[in-house]
Order: C-alpha cells, then structure tokens, then sequence
C-alpha cells in the first residue's frame, strides 16, 4: 500500500475539508477498503433513514480512499461515472459501512465496486461501481 | 400535472425538511421539470467545483419531482438506481440546472433522464438516469 | 433451491430456443450461480477478443438463471436495467465463466450482481449489475 | 463530420465483418447518429419481441459510429461503460431506430446518449449511456 490509514485521513483532511469528520477508515489493505459513516441529522430523510445522496458520498470517498491508498496522492482523481443500486433501508441508528474492491487499476481509468451495509448485518444496503479517471503522472 | 410549482415545493418541505432552501423549482410542465441550485461553500470541493454528492442530489430531487408532479404525493416512492456521468467541470459560482424528462412511468417504475448544466451554458455537465420504485395505491 | 441445474436448461430450451447450446450452467447453490461461454466465430470481434453483446448476453442469462433456480419456472421476468463495466480484454481461445450472485430478491425486483472472467484467471473481465422485473404470481 | 455515411459503412465492414448487413445507418451529421435495424429471427425472443443483446448491440455500434463519423478511423476504440434501461416493449414486426447524441467527446473518453424507439412511435423503448475509451493518436 503506496499510504497508511493516517496519513489517507491527513490527506483527505487537506483536500477535502468539509468532508472533515464525515467518514472514518475502518481498514486499508491490498484487497479492500473499509469506510464508516455515523449518520447524523443531517444525513436522514423523515423516518430516521440515510439519504441517497449520504449513500453515494460514502460509496464515492470509499473509492477515492481505495485508489489513493493503492498509488499515492492523486488530487486531480475524479469520479466520471456512478453505477448505484439502493435495495434495502440502512437499520435506524446504525453505522454504516462502506467495503471497496478495486476491480480495475489501470493507466488513465480505475472502477471500484463498493458495496454498503449496516454494521453487524449481511445484507447490502446499496451497491455500486464507481469509475474515476487518474490524471497522468507529471 | 397533478400538482403546481407551489404544491410540490410545500409538499417537498413537508418531508424533506433538511432540503430546505436547497433546491429551487424552476419550472413544471408535461414534457420537462426545471430545478435550479445556487452553490454554497457546503457544496463545493477545493477550488470550487461543485462536489458529485451535492450533483448526485439534485439530479435526485429534480426526478423526484418531475415524478410527483405528474401523480401527486407519493412521500414513499423511493430511489432505486441511478446511475450518472460526470462529463464536465461546471462554472464557478454559476447556479446549476437541472433538466428532468419522464422516460417511462409505470404502475410501479419510473425511469427519469436527468442534465445538468451550468446556466447559460449549452454543455451538459452530468447526466443521469434515475429509477424510482413507486408504492402501489392504497 | 427450486429447481436444479437439469430442470433449469430444460427450460431455458423451451423459452429460449434461440440461445440453444450457447451456455452452459456449470453450478447452481444458494450463493452462486457459474455459468459458462465457449467462444465460437460469431461472438468474436476481429482480433479474437469476445464481443461486448456477448458479454452482455452471458451477464444476462446468468443473473436469469440465478433468479430462476431461487423461485421458479418465471418466463415472463424481464430484464429492466444492466449497468456493466468492460475491464479487460477476455483471453483469446478460453471459455468466459460468469458468477452471479443475487444482491436482491424482493416481490417485484430482483438485483444480481455478475462478474465475467476468463476460465483459470484470477482478474474480472467485466462486471455487471442487472435489475430484473418480477411478474406477480397469478 | 470526419467520415460520410458511405465511408463509415466500408469501415464497419472491414472491421466488424461478422456485423455486416445487422445494422443500417439511416443518418450521420453534427447532432445526430440515426441507425436502424430490421429484426430477423436471430433477434428475437419468443413472443417476437428483441432481445436485450440485439438491443445493446445497437446502441452499442450507434455509440462507436458517432464517435467515429466524428474523429475519423477509430479501430482501437473500445466500450468500457454501458448503462442500459429497458422500458417497453418494442413493436413486434417493426424496424428498431437508435438515435444517438454524443454528450462528451474528450481526449481519452467519449459519452454517447442513445436512445431506441420502434419506427414510427415516439415513446423510448430502452435508453442507454455508453462510454468509450479513445486510443491516443500515434
């Protein structure tokens, strides 16, 4: 791995400062990305569930973080596309968790697959796959 | 249309509440709903381009309300997919528009075709296409 | 399971003549559905590599049969979306294995999530994510 | 436009010859990529109605003939992305028209639009976004 779980976070801090204490990182390995929203107010729709777009930032920065942890800083990195899937309501009041698999690390185009659910169940809340474009190295 | 512009935006505030002051609907007719979002800080990355969740959303909501504009308050249809295309970096503190077209509404799916742009440019900046599951009558 | 993998290409015979001898299902359990591609001339582009509505074909009918082996004869299920992302290029001369797994199985929807990948190749090929329309039972 | 109708056609029968006589390009200009196909038995499922192969196999080519009526000979482009809604029916026994719009034409990866109708009728039976990948010039 090209970055640690401190130094991604530090990272992200930097360029991304209002997503400062959004999401935290479980786990960074050569297989898989773990991310955890702890849904607040501000992320849920009347009735207590998170919202698609809450949803889709989770799936977004868990991709992001993958591909970062896998070859180094890359501001410039940006999602062109999202492929998203919402099966189920996440469980009221319960973190959660965003696991990513690089599928594809290529020169110019990386695609993660994430898939979210709500700690401690084996369902999928929501799927998706997620295409960013690296910029190429200066 | 089964609601005007002033029932969907009291019925929008109704049960979405956190999305207040957000969006803007710009226009609703048969063929086409309008919506509009001006940028705040809370909506841009660094060097202030205007983030894919807060995208995400508005093509969301703009869908949304084209939904229930054509068959009336329907606080249970819920996303199902979407999947969406970042093509372009919108203008910097330009307003985003939102331009949502009915593909398909079924008894229980409706498909919704989404671009955005920045106002005044012809350039699509994202375009999505949403599904919506839409709950049986009661 | 409902049906087994005898009783599943029975039927696919039936409904779908067309597709005679075109895959074969390798295994049907209640994880995982394996179904396989040998490549003829009609599925190859110049240059050898498998074309992409192959692709999309074998996607197709893995994520039916695996909908099929859960709950039965269904012939009137449609398929209503496929998002799918072409990662490699598929081994020349070697089968195209596909493993589907059911994300969602509800009343009227059902997800399946497939991954396409040259027989004895750790690496996907493609993947896939097919939302299917379930009649109801009479 | 880089290439005639003409001169696309002779192109796609040099490299694509296992599709020749599948498809027809009715109209090529700025805007607009219009393609027809005439189903044969090949095409269809029981019931007469297309498949979801033939149909992503035409909004496939669409896709790469736009691009290629664009930019000229493009032999090495190649569909990394496909989001494909299936909305309706088509009309059994009646020619199937794509029409496709480039949204993005990059450097190193084009976004086409495409929508399929049943001559004659003005609902959309399935719409898709493609995505290609464009070589870099030599």
């Amino acid at each position: 791995m090209e970055l640690t779980i401190s130094e991604v976070e530090t990272y992200l801090a930097e360029v991304f400062p209002q997503m400062r204490g959004e999401f935290q990182i479980d786990a960074l390995n050569e297989e898989q990305t773990l991310m955890r929203l702890t849904p607040e107010e501000r992320h849920l729709r009347p009735g207590g569930t998170i919202s698609g777009p809450t949803m889709f930032a989770l799936a977004d920065v868990a991709a992001y973080v993958a591909i970062l942890a896998k070859i180094g800083r890359v501001a410039l990195a940006v999602t062109t596309h999202c492929s998203i899937d919402f099966m189920r309501k996440p469980q009221p009041g319960v973190d959660l968790i965003a696991e990513g698999t690089i599928l594809k690390l290529g020169r110019s185009l990386a695609v993660v697959d994430v898939k979210l659910r709500s700690e401690g169940q084996a369902d999928v809340v929501a799927a998706a796959s997620l295409t960013y474009s690296i910029p190429p190295k200066r």
